[in-house]
């Protein structure tokens, strides 16, 4: 038993005694029925007055937490047990927290069970997750950048900031914007704890219970729950291969006050669809028609493997209509839980407000070490390395999809991000094709996840954030076996050629 | 002109050098009307072929950002003022998004007009914020434990993460609040991002719209916006120098259904006040028999500068209807961010899941860099430093006020924390006193900001966070210099002694 005593600490020894000894029996390093060393062997361990051991020692004991017997010594009864000298304990049962939760437990089950499953241990070939491969974080550039962040600022980096965020990331993030042709400055700028907080703030702000929001249909999984949370409607729109199709969006909002469109035009999440230009500005036109706010999430839009650069929506609108949302969860690393938001003055006053109720702000040490990352250009070095390796993975997964799945399956392989997007020939059923999968080691995410319904049809994602080459060759030739194999027992006509999804 | 071409980068030449120009006149560094060097003699400098500078300019000049005139050269016309090539412009007007905001908007400006006013520039002698002193943060210990934990996991903690928090630091943290009397383990915490989002998840479960939840009158003026956020009805219960007035919460739980309690059993924000044990239990006892949920906030708790050790409410209860919120903002850092619940296990569930929801969860790095930091001691050894300091800041106020006040005000000097809390004589006016003290220098926290609706009586209060001993000496000086006048005004009898607030 191994006790530091800490003089001129202003806690008095026998309570540094009692409670460290307290510690060791809670933490359950000293077992029921393990013995205490006697006082005066204790005592002449630690330098200290034996009277000094036996007022801990009687502190414990009657705590309830060590029982001493003539002949035996002192002996440990348990942890946790008995609670502290001096504690009255007052009566009274457990509340009932179903009943304290009750008004709303049903909607209130109904979202915190409605989470993606994130389980990263699973599986040999896991194609469920979006969590980027750690093997390609710059773990030692960040450090770096933390450190002198710490080195130069430390002071004024661990107080109070403002809630919009710190001055010089919001710049720093509004000049990459601009990059990418938004015309936006620092005050459009309200940094959030990654693009999840920027997704609740902005739903706290524009919506009211019963409210409706339309999604792309299938979207984001992790929207859906949030919606819940705010008690609103999400009205599902189709995508097609070109964006969320406009046609029947102009039905919904010929009918529904909507309060807005969630929408992805990059690398779409689950489909991996980038809405073309046309579509883009189609898009503007009838928001402008309806007054339709829209909440454009760039999630992945660092993330171009291939093809020309495309402007958000964000960068063709001139009103203001149009609110992004960005992070750097998927680029580079989540664990810092840094994105933005770029909207209106009007709104990101209000959004600021809201953020500094909720949580005050974001942390200045991690948005200022970002920002000494960006301004070192390790970002954009970053984002060089990650296109190269999934340049290759998408070229692989090209390639086996066109060499391993059947004529009458749909696949789509994307310029960019890490979703993989495949439906199912009419027949099969996909928890059949999933148990199948997952006795051969390859984990993907049903569809379901992403409707808010049940899905129209087969469909799942394979995302390749943490799959190599080797790993995608091999994950798609077996999602292919089976697939040939279900359909030959429908004895249907064995088919022949791939067929891309568009 | 310096421009940074980068080969191999995936972006065109002619683009690289149409982004950074465009990005200079942006930002401001080509104003209005300066030329941009001529496309042969920029060709010359960057290396390039002269049809790549001519792409780019064409580019510019097509965004309408600068002007190609024969004889002039190429002019920059302004910032910010045309889209991007490419972009179409679509047609419309902004939102307006007051009506976007609307069905709540005067809900929604109430609770968004309601902060504390934090503005740390004002006033030589400023009494008003609860920052605490940057001066004493433990800036470089700090970095080192940041270096650290990077150095030794910095893979998985850039990585996302539990909702509820990062293991090591929930286990950390159920050790100290067994060391504070708590029967909690790691299971029983939850990290926040500060109390402030311990607070707004806490309402976020339990509220519904019209809910009430009973504070102590006067409370932390920051939690009164967050009610109004949730659009739940605070309930005054006064204060009483043992704590909150218990009388007067058993007539309200009599009458109505109350959500919770929020209590601050130690130096009570803003009026310093530390609840009796006998009032403790008291309270509790009232609790069980109302089937009471009460939500302490120990958010100075380790700040105790003189005094003995008192339990808190949460020690005390064995079941699990008092749920406690800690935080490292005061006694440590707020630039963190970092803060915990402690709550029953049915609970902290669903708490974590609207965590996940929220955002996610609350940084790893930051979590592991706090969880590094308290295991070697150092907050510990910080608490020690800043007891120091604060015991003669807060003894210095005791003089300061025997020796200034007149004899009609109240006032209080806890044994922990920062506030001092001043009652105001009947017929002084505090705006007048506010005037007179700004004019001097002086700038306190009108007690207004801590009640629901109008003070009952003259208050304010004086934080001595930021403020040292010579500060303090002049500033209570001053306040009673003015007070004194104030009530000569009044033509009452001069007072001679002080009186302390209990």
């Amino acid at each position: 038993m191994q006790l530091h005593l800490e003089r001129g600490s202003g806690l008095a020894l026998h309570r540094q005694i009692e409670t460290q000894i307290r510690g060791l029996i809670e933490s359950g390093v000293l077992d029921a029925g393990s013995r205490l060393p006697p006082t005066r062997e204790l005592a002449q361990t630690l330098g200290v007055n034996r009277a000094t051991v036996t007022t801990a020692y009687d502190a414990l004991v009657a705590s309830g937490l060590v029982e001493a017997t003539v002949g035996r010594g002192t002996e440990v009864l348990g942890r946790g047990a008995a609670p502290r000298p001096g504690v009255t304990v007052v009566p009274g049962s457990a509340p009932d927290w179903a009943s304290v939760l009750a008004s709303n437990i049903e909607r209130r089950s109904a979202f915190a069970d409605a989470f993606m499953p994130q389980d990263r241990t699973r599986g040999r070939l896991d194609f469920t997750s979006l969590v980027p491969d750690e093997q390609f974080f710059p773990v030692d550039r960040l450090r770096k950048c933390l450190d002198e962040v710490m080195r130069r600022d430390g002071a004024s980096l661990l107080q109070y900031g403002p809630p919009a965020g710190y001055e010089p990331f919001r710049a720093l993030l509004a000049h990459r914007m601009r990059l990418v042709g938004m015309q936006v400055d620092a005050s459009d700028v309200l940094v959030v704890n990654g693009a999840q907080q920027g997704l609740d703030l902005f739903c706290r702000a524009l919506l009211d219970p019963g409210d409706a929001v339309a999604v792309e249909s299938p979207t984001y999984g992790n929207l859906l729950p949030v919606l819940r949370l705010h008690r609103a409607e999400g009205i599902p729109v189709p995508m097609t291969p070109e964006g969320v199709d406009l046609d029947a969006l102009a039905q919904v909002l010929a009918t529904r006050r909507v309060k807005f469109l969630y929408t992805m035009p990059h690398f779409q999440n689950p489909t991996g669809i980038t809405s073309t230009p046309l579509h883009r500005k189609r898009l503007l036109e009838l928001a402008a028609r309806h007054a339709l706010t829209i909440l454009e999430d760039g999630y992945e839009e660092d993330l171009r493997w291939d093809g020309g650069e495309m402007l958000p929506l964000r960068a063709l609108d001139t009103t203001g209509r149009v609110c992004y949302l960005g992070t750097f969860s998927k680029g580079l690393v989540p664990g810092f839980r840094v994105g933005w938001l770029v909207a209106h003055r009007d709104l990101l006053g209000y959004l600021a407000a809201l953020k500094r109720n909720t949580d005050y702000h974001t942390s200045l040490v991690l948005q200022a070490a970002l920002a000494e990352f960006c301004r070192r250009g390790d970002y954009d070095a970053h984002l060089r390395r990650l296109r190269r390796t999934y340049r290759t993975r998408m070229q692989a997964a090209q390639r086996a999809f066109e060499t391993h799945l059947p004529a009458t399956a749909r696949w789509r392989v994307p310029q960019g991000g890490y979703c993989l997007w495949v439906e199912l020939p009419d027949r099969v059923d996909f928890d059949e094709l999933d148990a199948r999968l997952r006795h051969d080691g390859v984990h993907v995410t049903a569809g379901r996840h992403f409707f808010l319904g049940e899905p129209p049809y087969g469909c799942f994602r394979m995302s390749i954030s943490r799959v190599d080459v080797d790993g995608i060759e091999s994950g798609i030739a077996i999602v292919g076996k089976h697939l040939r194999e279900m359909i030959r027992a429908e004895s249907r006509p064995a088919p022949r050629a791939a067929r891309p999804y568009v």
